[in-house]
């Protein structure tokens, strides 16, 4: 992934972020250890490389490209909490409820939230930055995220787990991981053209991006679609979807450069048959 | 209350809440559960009373009344968490966790608060919007609510309460409570003028009215203030407040009759010594 598009983000996080000197200093701590924690930073960075594709300035999607990452890291604190996935370790950490007692880590996951949106009264002009409001308000609520993590939790609840369907994974992968992917190159190309036709490209780009992104990821966990489907069938499956992607990316021709790379870089984490977890899980 | 008010208030929200038939239901079932529950609305009735006293027409405020409705509601069903405050009932009903488990109430609370930013995506024109975000998101943040729920729980955690003191009661009072109130006449205001001189008035009436509804709520639980002061005392600070509200409220005319009304409603509702529950918690 892009070097340069990474380091602009990670910088413009931690300006964005309240300092942890800032009182009450728990929470400051608690929300830059949630966000501040080496993560690959590919939803930013696809918001900054869509703005390009499309001729607009990078530089001027960093507010959208920051407040989608917020809503990224408070979903994976609430997605740790106990009562959801109950995970202990995040990026070889301790996840925030571990590092701050559970209560702090509610309060955590509710604080970025409210700080992306907020990020967002901040883009100019005031109806652009509504426009990336709406959309990312809803790729983020019951219509998109949530709404695939409440299908997760009803097929993967403990006990009364029911057959997982390929219609239920489908809606699930759709919304819990690929609906913030693809608003991310949406916002980006809000920001950087008023083409509808241009959009639509970016649309279908986003799409296809994000789905490949959540198969590759199950390959990588032996969970899901290889619930479904065997390892070639996957492998085919997203080799198909980031063929998809990178066949939009070109329309927007040189400019397109780094949304190619984002594609090439899920074919990268492909694993083979034997490194990946194929039995284990499944 | 004005009744008028609370209708339109009640109305919009049902309309602005997504349908319980929509899928996944269970969320939108758990989130109007949360929200249409028979509470007072006195935050959004005072944006109303804010927009009108200024001059404006209350109806154009609906959507910044319902918005912070819905972040008070999300913030009730995160702090009813059992990892926050482990409450069972409110408003004489099994809390959204007790109903709906542990992992939707914390999604239900996301995306109460995901759709409150959404719904001021929807007001005009995009500057005000703009505004209204940046206010709501301020007041709503570590700046302002969470904030003060952290410092809350600081004094609160079982075993290693520290002595609450006045200033760390005051700061809980001021943003937990306080900058909500205070931001719904701001919002109001907002809605209704260009008048710097009449938004300063609407600030220090919202300031005075969000700390005498904490005292009173203090004086009701026989918690908060009166560990610090006695009956008399608190009763004494929150008649202060009041008339603060009023002046301020009556420098708006005849239009500001709504604002006194609310005043009004807290003076009303400061119990009797007897009546109260010093003692019970103190």
């Amino acid at each position: 992934m892009n070097r340069a598009f990474s380091g602009m983000i990670e910088k413009a996080l931690k300006r964005y972020l309240p300092a942890e000197s800032l009182y009450p200093r728990e929470i400051h701590e608690a929300m830059r250890y949630a966000v501040l924690n080496g993560g690959k930073r590919f939803r930013p960075v696809l918001v900054l490389s869509a703005c390009e594709a499309v001729g607009g300035d990078p530089r001027k999607a960093l507010l959208p490209a920051c407040a989608v990452e917020l809503i990224h890291c408070y979903s994976l604190v609430h997605d740790d909490l106990p009562a959801l996935d109950n995970d202990e370790m995040r990026r070889g950490m301790p996840t925030c409820h571990r590092k701050f007692g559970e209560a702090l880590a509610v309060l955590t996951g509710d604080a970025l939230l409210t700080r992306a949106f907020e990020l967002l009264g901040g883009v100019q002009p005031p109806a652009k930055a509504l426009t990336l409001l709406r959309e990312l308000a809803d790729a983020a609520g019951t219509k998109g995220m949530i709404g695939g993590q409440v299908v997760d939790i009803q097929f993967s609840s403990n006990g009364s787990r029911p057959a997982l369907d390929f219609s239920a994974l489908d809606y699930i992968n759709r919304h819990k991981t690929g609906r913030l992917i693809r608003v991310s190159a949406v916002m980006g190309a809000i920001v950087g053209t008023r083409s509808t036709s241009k959009l639509k490209h970016m649309q279908r780009y986003g799409e296809a991006l994000g789905l490949a992104f959540q198969v590759v990821d199950d390959i990588m966990d032996g969970d899901g679609y290889l619930r479904l489907m065997n390892f070639n069938e996957a492998q085919q499956k997203a080799e198909e979807l980031i063929s998809k992607a990178e066949r939009e990316a070109l329309t927007f021709g040189a400019r397109g450069k780094q949304l190619i790379e984002l594609a090439n870089f899920l074919l990268t984490r492909i694993p083979t048959q034997n490194d990946a977890q194929v039995g284990i899980k499944n």
